[in-house]
């Protein structure tokens, strides 16, 4: 039987080693438009953080292991075109131009997503990046050596910005952020939200939400990023304003799209062609709170995925249950973590949310090195569910991974606060900030 | 109504707060034998670390608070000696020797727990110490002042002696400890356990299981502990050696004990008479994983009864979900943590256990400061139910609170190893160490 791949990254290879681990004799093909296969994409910015790193250092495993080690057929600078799912075949061609056809068995679309880069004048000058495969991470290593870069302008406030401003600081870079929308993490609760701000801000990153961007221009020898009522001098502009599906070749397939045209998936991965999967950020996903198609494009979700679909093509049936829309990320010494839904999202899902906020401290009383933990829960009045959680504290927001399994249950407020969860005063007050929280919200509901 | 209360530490005081801003109208009085109340005893060991701090820090809030803005009559110096529940009295004596008696609509029985001293010739010396109470901590304090003592000799290696022989080494006080029992930590994994023993080890401290300890002697001026084929000299002797609870005055008003002899409780906490109830290290508790009654004394499961109880009290019917075990704390550098059942337990518990050990890694793929995490997680064969975890790791063993919630939840293993965990490079791999643990034990179940 043949498996074909397109896309080497967490999705695509995850179900190909799975694959062929677990069926030696299948033929397993993997078609990747890049050179780079196997490499950890969110460890970008702490590798640019560093003027001493190389970005190299970030390939998992190169593609020769899975050639030769695991006996998968890697094919680098494979541009997969068009599926004809009736043929069971897919065409494109390769780095020099040459045109390849394959037939499939199974097929795994894992085409990853592309950042979205508004279509403005000057941004397609060289001094703009973006940050989502390695080579992205290559030509911002470039840029950015001998110090040539002493001020950068992010466009965009999400998650890869705030990383990226992290890196570009500890560069010595001067930075700004910049973006069309109002509001600073809106889908963070003000409190939470004001924190992070107070700390991007500590570190002298300029924050300019509700400035529409208009063009990047030279004058006098230095670049400027003319927004509405706002200038900002760059060397250099990252552009983060978010991702999107790379579906195309889905669609042109016939295949059905979902929520942010997202591949539409059923729980075994499958699309709406029986012989096709689809894994990864170009996929939809079931969120395990509303039980709604969502897009929430996660690495763990990726590879997870990919080996769902592994174990699907190896005739293992497996189903996913879903996201939860489970995240964490650090801005300089500031932790944020989330799960689950905004009381905004549960209101649109048909809840009838209430939530709380709450500051509690990050050790026991009297204990050492103790800082301020804030925790917004939202709960569900009608069913009394779990619905969100999200913390921002200097240390141990991971703990949002309790929340997380709660949602997965489908708890309710009241028994989550039940929780017996881990003390000792190093770690957190007796009461953790989650039952802290979820003790007040109880009685909201 | 009349609600009188035996403890004022960790239940005793959460209750009689709770109680009296829920009904103001309700007489509370608490009787506490020392003079000590509402303090973080877990704290001890952090602030007897620092010779620059002082004991009565760890004083959340002072008798004159409960008195005086809460309205509780907290009558301290008083010592509760017998309950006569047909009359719905107690009866005791005060600090001078003054006897009292009360009666009571509602009785809380929050009495503690005590440390386990063997009898043997020389523990009754002034030199050594347990530590459970703040008297104990003062006492320790004391002991230490003016740095006289150069070699401590901790008894027991337990959580409470491990946290010890971390404080005394932060004071430049070389340290051994002994107990008669063989294996160290036996209740973890041989791998996890190893890891922490290196870790005690590594700073210098001696580990001598399996020796029987005889008696305490002075020779020559100095003291030396004798045990069986080991004499250990010592300044101070701490005897960690487990606890047991103050049910005597329980059992003597013929209440029933079960468990360790802890007091026996229903979900309400009530104890089996109708007026009375028990909370916190003297009461027993109901297993999450078991269902079964179990005695594991804990500051969180403490303060949960003691807010039931109130509830109960005050009218408000509240049922107490149990407890899984959780358990965290910290070696020096080590991080263990703990919830629901070893495999050995769960043999005992009836259950059918398989187990896997892991090593994985506590940050993303070349991330700097990346270090060891080593994980055991038991399931059932039988019914595919999660039954236990524990992680020895240097940051991060909190995710522990996951493991904690699936166990509340009676998640299959498979299920968890589904868990929509957070992931950003600095705050671990890709696959949550738990969950990579998870994917392994789904193939033994």
């Amino acid at each position: 039987m043949k498996f074909v791949v397109i896309g080497a990254d967490a999705a695509g290879m995850s179900a190909a080693s799975r694959a062929k681990r677990s069926r030696p004799d299948l033929e397993v093909t993997v078609l990747e438009q890049t050179q780079d296969v196997s490499y950890s994409a969110c460890g970008m910015p702490y590798n640019i953080a560093d003027p001493h790193r190389d970005i190299e250092e970030l390939v998992v495993r190169r593609a020769e292991v899975f050639r030769e080690k695991q006996g998968i057929d890697l094919r680098t600078g494979h541009r997969a075109e068009r599926i004809d799912p009736g043929a069971r075949t897919v065409a494109g061609s390769s780095a020099d131009g040459t045109p390849f056809a394959l037939s499939y068995d199974r097929l795994l679309i894992a085409t990853g997503a592309s950042p979205v880069v508004p279509d403005l004048p000057g941004l397609d000058r060289p001094e703009v990046a973006t940050l989502k495969n390695l080579r992205d991470g290559r030509k911002i290593r470039q840029l950015l050596a001998g110090g040539r870069v002493k001020k950068a302008v992010v466009i965009g406030m999400g998650y890869i910005g705030l990383e990226m401003i992290e890196a570009f600081h500890s560069r010595g870079i001067e930075v700004s952020m910049v973006k069309p929308g109002k509001g600073f993490l809106p889908w963070l609760d003000e409190t939470l939200s004001s924190e992070v701000r107070k700390e991007v801000e500590k570190h002298g990153v300029g924050l300019h939400p509700g400035h529409e961007i208009l063009r990047l221009e030279e004058a006098d020898g230095r670049l400027a990023l003319l927004c509405d009522g706002l200038t900002l001098d760059a060397d250099l502009v990252l552009v983060a304003a978010g991702i999107r599906p790379n579906s195309r070749i889905a669609e042109e397939a016939g295949l059905a799209l979902s929520v942010s045209d997202a591949v539409s998936v059923d729980r075994t991965l499958a699309a709406s062609d029986e012989h096709i999967y689809a894994a990864g950020d170009c996929a939809d996903a079931y969120h395990m709170v509303t039980g709604e198609k969502t897009w929430i494009p996660l690495a763990l979700v990726a590879n997870r995925a990919g080996w769902a679909v592994a174990d699907n093509v190896c005739g293992k049936k497996t189903e996913i249950e879903g996201v939860a829309g489970t995240a964490v990320f650090k801005v300089f010494d500031l932790q944020v973590a989330r799960t689950g839904l905004t009381a905004a999202e549960a209101e649109k899902a048909g809840f009838s949310p209430a939530s709380v906020t709450i500051k509690t401290r990050s050790r026991a009383h009297a204990h050492p090195g103790s800082t301020a933990v804030h925790v917004h829960l939202v709960g569900d009045r009608d069913s009394g569910r779990l619905l969100g959680a999200f913390m921002v504290a200097r240390e141990g927001v991971h703990r949002i991974d309790a929340a997380a399994v709660a949602l997965q249950a489908q708890m309710s407020v009241s028994r989550f606060a039940q929780a017996d969860m881990a003390y000792a005063p190093p770690f957190g007050p007796t009461w953790d900030p989650l039952l802290t929280a979820a003790n007040q919200l109880v009685k909201k509901l």
